[in-house]
């Protein structure tokens, strides 16, 4: 890494976000902003249903009052549909859009939907995993016209490729890059990446599709671990130092490459953070931000 | 594919091979073996365990009266570990290389390992997947010379990514084929690939590697599908036809590389076929490499 320096996390959590769904279990959407207000952490990333769970209003006046800044909004996405479900699948992302933009969120986080018949339940079943992937594309051409004009940036999701056919096919940060490139040719900073380490961690051209991405297409970084064993594919995340990715190497890469925002804590963890206090789990975050990220 | 058409499965099932795996609960290797030469079944892959429960002059026997073919055998590998443990991985791999030969195996399957405290336990615990990753070089470039010596060709098997921490940190194609070109540019035979289609069938790039791989570098190639969802990163994996992968595609593109061996069934299937009888698993194998693969 030559002779850069990433951020030093270990005296403060001024960079700390924490993805809303870390505690969807322990409380509504206002609860978990106010506790962490109460925390000083200065970033959330709220999910829609946590959001319409408490009215877009309320999620607007509590991110206000909190003075609370927004390192994502989830999500958007779902593209692969029956050419009958078009209309479903366009307005639904703008919606998601015009409600990122309410909120202040500094970008949409795209997860692009897998098969049909798993992306938009009532498609008629296929196995034509590049037939999903071309209409991805299609997809996030048309929303991103929309979203310019909103001024909301769309961040592609890699995801694992665990799950390729449920939740999204673009499963590479090469992948998700290359759209990037058909789409946005400019780098305009309309469209770009989110890096989550969970999913790509594995990658051996990782380091490499980080540079490529550089500052423009990095719009978001998130942090959790990868367990061994892992338990279940969707809701065994680990906290930030309890699995086996090095995340302050992979931070260092996305740092060197230009990125300087949020660091953003996203677990899924039915059998473990989910049953523990919603307090528990928050001070456990920003003890693991300041040592294991 | 233009005009290229891919072996004509349905009519029999000739180029049908079983890992005998898929029935590992159900029988040791004798009664597996007898099992599928009952059904005209003309090749398995056994494990190495289960050679070592029967006996290998007992295995080599029954494979000799049920004249089997051996689409390869599982597995060598597992190379990160601590260097007190050096000698351990090359003696381990090395008798792996003189059992396949004895049992007349195409090829001896690679799983490389993962971090070295899982490849090799007691090796100390690690987070470096790149330090991992060349230990797998170095220890593939060993073992290829003794098995160049002995006529054994190994096939790397790039496994599923989620298993990249514990099991195997080669994890595309394209960086099984990078290992190949730089062990042996001359394209000998003696190094290739067992294209698994579980493990692969997400890749964008699966096409244009298999096709980079070519007749020589392809060396077994494994069937069984991916379930949605899926109970269990290892021991849910589902029958041909009963998932999501388009398992005829890629045979077609694997054949038009050159390819013209076995199939192989390796069904891992803790809560449904390892509770079925055998011969219920066998005879819907046949039915399944008809029609579904």
């Amino acid at each position: 890494m030559r002779d850069f320096k990433a951020r030093d996390f270990s005296g403060d959590h001024r960079w700390l976000s924490i993805n809303t769904a870390t505690v969807r279990k322990q409380g509504n959407l206002l609860e978990i902003a106010e506790a962490c207000v109460r925390r000083g952490i200065g970033a959330i990333a709220p999910w829609r249903d946590q959001v319409a769970a408490v009215g877009l209003d309320a999620a607007v006046r509590a991110v206000r009052t909190g003075e609370l800044a927004l390192s994502g909004y989830c999500r958007g996405g779902m593209f692969p549909a029956d050419p009958s479900k078009a209309a479903e699948v366009r307005d639904d992302n703008r919606r998601a859009v015009d409600e990122a933009a309410a909120l202040g969120a500094v970008c949409l986080v795209l997860v692009v939907g897998g098969l049909p018949h798993y992306s938009r339940p009532g498609s008629a079943v296929s196995k034509d995993i590049a037939l999903a992937r071309s209409q991805v594309e299609d997809g996030i051409a048309e929303l991103l016209d929309y979203a310019r004009k909103a001024g909301m940036p769309l961040a592609i999701e890699p995801l694992h490729p665990m799950y390729a056919a449920d939740r999204a096919c673009v499963n590479t940060m090469a992948h998700a890059l290359d759209l990037c490139d058909r789409l946005d040719p400019a780098r305009t900073g309309a469209l770009g990446v989110a890096v989550d380490v969970y999913h790509v961690w594995w990658d051996p051209d990782l380091q490499a599709q980080i540079r490529r991405a550089g500052k423009e297409r990095l719009l978001a970084f998130h942090v959790c671990d990868w367990l061994v064993p892992t338990a279940d594919l969707l809701l065994d995340r680990g906290m930030m130092g309890d699995g086996v990715i090095d995340i302050p190497r992979i931070r260092g890469w996305v740092e060197e490459a230009g990125f300087a925002g949020w660091s953003e804590v996203e677990i899924f963890s039915q059998a473990n953070w989910w049953e523990r206090p919603m307090g528990e789990v928050l001070d456990t975050c920003i003890e693991r931000h300041r040592s294991a990220v």
